[in-house]
């Protein structure tokens, strides 16, 4: 059996010395990867964020760290046209968005101004042009801006190609919101497990999250779900509905 | 003696699960520390950003953590009126900028266009206004934005602060750089001396920072340096020269 494990958090570097990053510490994942470990036969591809938590050292795993979205979906379309896996728990915290550029206030007005008498669509060439003019010009941002501006396009959707390469893969998603009642962190589960193909999806609000305490809710493709306390139930949890009734490869 | 160390970097949230980093480790702070702490009757206050490393525990040195730059501020403010620090080593990389807020390009276009048939000082209102409507209102950003935008103004600098709370103390500053010839690397190390009234500067190029390496130049108020070509040299060097002479209190 072979699984592959994302685990911690992308970090989109914004010059050589800054970067906008996910919190979060991949201390779930690793426990995740650790508790698949304890099966010599499965083989495990760890793909983490740099800083991550690593998961206890098994020679049945292999570790691959990556910094930005750009090279966690190189990463993991390596693996999966690669090898064939069993299982795919995408842990990992993925920015959604990646810098294209910055500009100054002064320089953006500038952009804008030239195209203030004309309507939506050039005011949009403006914008454009502003952060394209700085676009990897600068290996660290001045300190001398008084206002900045950073203009961030969405990232491509890495849970989204995971069931295109592996259709027959079982993958387990990650849905983290922040302070929003049960039902809805359910319901927004199940949308995410809908539009990705997802056979698990595992449900967790920030707010319910402390040192000791980490509830989540591992819901399945058929709508039922199983309510955990702390990191370590969730990934014994996942590790066992996962590899329940699958023979060993 | 008494000596502040501040190591690590800032983070500004931009919202629950994200933020803008400084990468910085604090390793070399956390051996400036250490080499401090050697000598026992020397009280060590370290302040440091999350999940910065950590000095050789000590019951000599006290540690405070801090995240975003305003944090910071007052954590520093509070050591500087409480107690007389002999020596204030700054080598904390403080983020330069804090979120304002953030707007999707959609409800940016629709703020500028208001004010499209308007001149220079408009167009800054429709952007002020745009930010400020999403301004600490969202938890968790969606990402369903496609194209984002942050607003970020400049944060004040930690390191003026330092000689107007404390005149009399020996203050170490820190500037980092990135490939840059070393005239030019001495000579910003020198005007952030004078602006700051900096009793030393570690001048250094994160170019030539690797993992067994790190070229530091230690300049003093006369212009003078001292090269260093690791983190234990550097840590060990600006113990030295800024203990040399001192009464041990």
């Amino acid at each position: 059996m072979r699984v592959l494990v994302t685990a911690g958090g992308t970090t989109e570097q914004i010059d050589d010395v800054r970067g906008i990053t996910n919190f979060s510490t991949g201390r779930l994942g690793s426990l995740i990867a650790s508790y698949y470990s304890k099966d010599p036969t499965v083989k495990i591809t760890y793909i983490c964020g740099k800083n991550a938590v690593q998961p206890i050292a098994a020679t049945t795993i292999e570790i691959i760290e990556i910094g930005s979205t750009q090279e966690l979906l190189t990463a993991v379309t390596n693996c999966l046209k690669k090898e064939t896996y069993d299982v795919v728990v995408h842990s990992m915290a993925v920015s959604d968005y990646y810098l294209v550029g910055s500009s100054g206030e002064k320089e953006l007005l500038t952009h804008l101004t030239e195209t203030a008498e004309q309507s939506g669509e050039s005011l949009k060439n403006g914008l454009d042009q502003a952060f394209l003019a700085r676009n990897q010009t600068e290996k660290k941002l001045s300190s001398q801006i008084e206002t900045l501006y950073l203009q961030l396009k969405q990232t491509p959707k890495v849970i989204a190609l995971i069931k295109q390469l592996q259709p027959e893969t079982c993958l387990v998603g990650f849905k983290l919101l922040v302070a929003v009642p049960q039902a809805e962190l359910i319901a927004v589960a199940e949308r995410l497990m809908t539009s990705n193909h997802c056979d698990f999806v595992l449900a967790n609000d920030k707010s319910q999250i402390t040192a000791d305490q980490h509830i989540g809710y591992l819901v399945d493709s058929m709508g039922k779900y199983t309510k955990y306390q702390t990191k370590d139930a969730i990934a014994q949890g996942i590790v066992e509905q996962t590899t329940r009734g699958r023979i060993t490869k």
